[in-house]
């Protein structure tokens, strides 16, 4: 392991990885490996892009990236499906788009599906977001379907969150998944030249009107084609301007602070799980209280709290 | 309260609405509430309907409950959305179904959304079956769409689960998402009028001839059309065959002794994890360990584990 934790030091990308899957598989090593590079990280600038299937997040990653190549910044792509069992870039799509940047040592694509993800896919991706970060990726984009609580807690390891709409009757404004909302920094309608685009950023707009901007940041609602590359700059400048925004207020330190404390946090809770698990599979009383359950003697809540009060 | 859980157990809707949103609120009230209507449960037959966003689910499941209705049994139906926000029948589709049954002592219909299931939608779910359970329905039906792994735990609750596909490219078994076929007792190929539904059932039917049936049931393939109710007798039928089956293997029983197991371990877990947070609010060391980990002095892990030593 110690070879490949200084490969990713050196900005080796097969060492890359290689950890990378250790720490998908949950690995025995994965805690010493990660404790080695946490130290080097912390520079990454994270980039959010979550929307509904078919919004064109992969199409609109992939002009990012070429965009921030182009400022030579270099780019780790995390690619996460929460429906998919597929991990490591096994899908075609992805290794199209792999073959687009395999020689481009400044880019590192990763897919990651809910196999081998033993973690937990949230856990997971905080976690490859690190090893890229210590891998010496200026900037990494994770990008995931928003449907799901999940997904929202896979976007809270961004600096700046993209949502991204495309006309047609699906992202009314009306329809827009709860608490996608309340996640954007910035609002990306892309596919913009399709008809109902105007309509669409109309609609946001006019829900932002109706939203309170509390931390003095009103999202802005850029129209993108990803085909053409239209909208892309003004896009990157979004970015680099929310990016000023945080740090001029002081939101960029207090929001990764808040998240390493809750980071800190779900670690704990992760560790005594296992305890809890650990030592209740070896109790007797638990075979005893269950079946009391099961003949509604007692109810679950009644059984639980006996465990606890016994002891674990 | 007590007047609620009289009124349930009298078979009273009104009563039953009122504890379905207390337990969906996670009142303070709600664990005595469930205590109480505990030991009379365990009656109800509970089906699963899960598959892809306009499958037609709801159709199916209004189709199954006229039929299972016809026979004298009583239904409660659990239409679940884990991308929505509404709770409660608040969406126009369920208001229109709801009035198809709204005079049928029979019926009755609930929607859950993640708004107003503070302690989770599984957990939510787990509890308002057992809420319909006590009210004396003879078969719970709960209905949610198949996408990632919280919709996966719903499913959890199930006697039979019935996974619903249908014809046309987003349904080729290759795309058929992971965890839902391992579920299925029964899949349904719906829209079976559409052009492809033989080819559906033929795929499925290829991929089953591939996987192991170590329980002794090969999940049956059936078409159905709901807007004819073509094919809902012989579903049924099915369901019978299923529920026959596990009883004569025992796998009734054991299935169900199961899940409440691990209910009463989630339960445990639940209140843990209360606990933790209470008690790391409330710690002055928490915030001089975060410190450390934003300055890249420990990593979470580390820093997890000391608070964890110290003692919660």
């Amino acid at each position: 392991m110690e070879k490949y934790v200084q490969g990713i030091l050196a900005g080796d990308k097969r060492s890359t990885a290689k950890i990378i899957s250790l720490v998908e598989n949950d690995g025995p090593e994965k805690k010493r490996v990660l404790s080695q590079l946490y130290p080097h990280t912390g520079k990454a600038y994270i980039i959010g892009v979550t929307g509904s299937p078919g919004a064109g997040k992969s199409s609109l990653t992939d002009c990012l990236t070429k965009q921030i190549r182009k400022q030579g910044l270099t780019v780790g792509i995390i690619a996460v499906d929460p429906s998919s069992p597929f991990t490591g870039g096994a899908l075609l799509g992805d290794r199209i788009r792999m073959q687009d940047h395999a020689l481009d040592k400044g880019v590192f694509i990763r897919s990651m599906g809910t196999r081998g993800s033993l973690g937990g896919l949230a856990r997971a991706t905080k976690e490859v977001v690190r090893v890229l970060d210590a891998y010496g990726s200026d900037v990494v984009i994770v990008e995931t379907v928003g449907v799901g609580q999940s997904e929202l807690d896979i976007m809270d390891v961004a600096d700046t969150t993209l949502v991204v709409l495309t006309p047609g009757a699906g992202d009314h404004v009306q329809t827009i998944k709860a608490g996608i909302m309340e996640i954007a920094d910035i609002f990306v309608v892309n596919k913009a030249d399709l008809d109902g685009a105007d309509k669409v950023k109309t609609e946001v707009e006019g829900m932002l009107d109706l939203s309170c901007h509390g931390n003095g940041w009103r999202p802005p609602v850029l129209l993108t084609i990803t085909r053409t590359e239209q909208g892309i700059t003004d896009l990157i400048d979004a970015i680099n301007r929310h990016k000023a925004h945080l740090e001029s207020t002081g939101s960029f330190q207090q929001a990764r602070k808040e998240r390493l404390r809750t980071e800190v946090l779900e670690v704990v809770e992760h560790v005594l799980r296992a305890r809890i698990h650990k030592s209740v599979e070896a109790s007797q009383d638990i075979a005893r209280l269950v079946a009391k359950v099961e003949n509604r003697e007692v109810d679950p809540y009644v059984a639980a709290e006996e465990i606890i009060s016994v002891g674990i």
